[in-house]
């Protein structure tokens, strides 16, 4: 919390700091005003939101939580709603409506304008994860016939409204999109220059209906302040700004470590999640991995006479199972994260398995030399030595496969390969270490 | 002082002698010339310099003090400043740099071939990790004084050079950072105004020794487009672009998730990436975690005469160690991940620990219920099933605690917490684990 917003919120609360806190309000950033208010009581934070200019109002409403907004929302008369939500960017409002309750979404659709509720309407028809859900319809659209000069008229008039105006898009009378103009070309330009000389017409763009995903790859690669999104007949429809694809390989990222630990995802931070949620996010992976290990458990007990006739054996089992667990989620990860960063492909599999492999080959015998040593310190035993990192050399070279066969496997059958992390793998891995192990140790140790 | 030097010195206060020193220096080793050089009237010491050939001027110039340094730098041209830089050794200009004044830094910096750049942030006083290390210095500073018409006029003729102009950067005599103009608040603006009247001075700016990895959560924060970089006095002396932080986040993500999954972390692609390198990065994790499991082993070997006469408690070994590995290292991502995005803080351990015991008594109930019936139903054994669901309850609880106050304690001893994720845990639970499965199974079934 910063010095500003613990003044904000304890200077409001007397009426005589009135005008101060006005003018704190001026000076702050609206995402830390945004952050003050949520840590005010709610009759406060009302009153506090209330006594900001009209279009300050609307940009710290966008960085308030879902209950905050509903709180506001409930608490305000239409006159204010309909300010807000026609000052709101159109991708925020759209945001904000997809959380809402249907009482609540009914009012605010009702005080927008009409232009503004066709474009909301419009946007809430894009499925949840496709790039058409976060784009915005607020750009700037040139001529190709007209002059740079022309074209900062036109930036001047329209631009304040706009979301960015440092990427300009060219379309033509059936708004097919035909290059693009940056604000600096523009700057840089002679103002008697067409804006057809200066437009760039290698476009990177996306699709309504591509996965959100596909976004931050290609904003990271050509370095993009903003992409435009165009429908099935490459008529442009919106653009996306590099803050909102920002945000989106930041969530992203989170699901799927969330994912690969064995969690159903949540966009909610974690002090704010309640316990129930957290618990409820938990617990599913934790019953389907206690109940597949039952698997390992049958193993065990289908070589019962064995550990009883040589109960050293069993000491050995955490360090294979760890072992094989860890050299499997080590190769899985590698091969996710490299598919989520589109650097990896599924045509690269076979590859990818001959590199597991060959790693494999050589990791495994630094492992088995060095355990092979330490049983042979500790246990002075050379055929448990030899049966048990003999064990561990196969466990290694089959984890591996198993980590880097099932995320691409995954990816194939179009089920996210993050679920083939960790968690899964060790599953998979611990049961087949087990039986290498114990028929090993039958056929080396003849019982 | 040897005797060349003094010669040189004597010479070169007659020009008729400037043939006979250029030979003097073409024979001097170059600690000497930079001796000499420190001897001289400073309008001397920078007539010698300039009539050395480039590359010696290069290794001269590494040997001197700091002040004459910055003598000379402040005394050539920007193309000789450009030579004498892009030949320095990159340890060398770290070195000078250093230890320069922010305006000399710019300057430097500015002349340097781009690759050469890089490779000075990189190694420059900033750490490898640290904002300094990534900032660029092309960017657009502005005057407060300045009206908007002069400020376009300065942007067109400098603009071409600089990684933004989007953003631009209002500073005072002495270089300190006042404020920031967009483009978009110069373009909306009246072409009479005054910067300082538009430009905004609530700035959210970055420390140069700052972490890298506490960029990502500003710009995704304020949705920033650039951020400003300052020295310990507040003078501005870079800019991070968001393209980078992008890539840093990026970048970041990978790491952290490499490092969880116990590997080195690698910049390269994997693909890219040789067979001997990705071993590399493996091995030493895995020999740490294969040895660690030796404790586990030792636990087991313990209790070897109670595995003998109930050789079937051994069978839900797996199952114990599996779930504890995951209840742990679900917390464990989960905290790791809420610090990398700052959205948890140190202080907030005893809050996420208590979240933490909550959670692990919700899911461990519903676990125990179904582990329970099971081993009922498969076992027909009541007090194998209640020894082993007692067990489990506790492992969960135990799990989760190791797992969340694990990486709290790295990130408090200034380790980086993502090393305390799945691997480490389940170390740790594992041995745990059995050490409370064994003894409840003692005292339940007493033997």
């Amino acid at each position: 919390m910063s010095k500003e917003t613990i003044e904000l919120e304890k200077d409001h609360t007397h009426d005589k700091d009135f005008i101060a806190s006005k003018q704190l309000i001026e000076s702050m950033n609206i995402v830390d005003i945004a952050a003050a208010l949520e840590l005010m009581n709610k009759v406060t934070a009302i009153e506090t939101f209330r006594m900001m200019p009209k279009n300050k109002a609307a940009d710290v409403f966008a960085y308030l939580s879902r209950e905050m907004q509903q709180h506001i929302v409930e608490s305000i008369t239409n006159p204010e709603i309909k300010s807000i939500i026609n000052d709101l960017f159109v991708d925020d409002a759209v945001d904000f409506i997809e959380e809402m309750p249907a009482s609540v979404v009914k009012r605010v659709l009702a005080n927008a304008a009409k232009s503004q509720r066709e474009l909301i309407n419009q946007l809430l028809k894009y499925p949840r994860d496709s790039v058409g859900s976060i784009m915005t319809v607020e750009f700037v659209d040139l001529k190709a016939s007209h002059t740079v000069a022309q074209a900062f008229d036109y930036i001047r008039k329209t631009g304040v409204d706009k979301e960015t105006i440092y990427t300009c898009y060219v379309i033509d009378s059936s708004r097919k999109l035909l290059g693009i103009v940056s604000a600096r070309a523009l700057l840089l330009a002679e103002q008697t220059q067409k804006v057809s000389e200066i437009m760039k017409t290698s476009v990177i763009s996306a699709n309504t209906m591509d996965d959100k995903e596909t976004l931050a790859p290609k904003f990271s690669k050509y370095d993009l302040l903003a992409m435009p999104v165009v429908d099935n007949e490459q008529r442009l429809v919106g653009i996306v700004t590099v803050d909102d694809a920002f945000d989106v390989q930041e969530q992203e990222a989170t699901e799927d470590f969330e994912i690969m630990a064995a969690m159903s995802p949540s966009e909610e931070p974690y002090l704010k999640t309640s316990i129930r949620k957290l618990a409820k996010n938990r617990v599913f992976w934790l019953l389907l991995l206690m109940l597949s290990a039952t698997f390992s458990g049958a193993v065990i007990s289908s070589f019962e006479d064995a550990l009883t006739a040589l109960p050293v054996l069993v000491a050995f089992i955490p360090m294979l199972m760890n072992t094989g667990g860890c050299a499997g989620s080590q190769s899985a990860v590698l091969i996710i994260r490299g598919m989520a960063l589109s650097e990896i492909k599924i045509s690269d599999i076979l590859a990818v398995w001959w590199k597991e492999i060959r790693i494999a080959v050589l990791c495994g015998a630094a492992l088995v030399v060095v355990n092979f040593l330490r049983i042979l310190i500790m246990n002075n035993d050379i055929i448990v030595a030899l049966t048990v990192s003999l064990s561990l050399y196969v466990t290694v070279i089959m984890a591996k496969t198993v980590g880097s066969l099932l995320p691409m496997a995954a990816k194939q059958f179009r089920m996210d390969p993050a679920i083939m992390a960790a968690p899964v793998i060790t599953t998979a891995v611990d049961a087949i270490s087990l039986i290498i192990y114990f028929n090993l140790a039958k056929i080396i140790m003849g019982f």
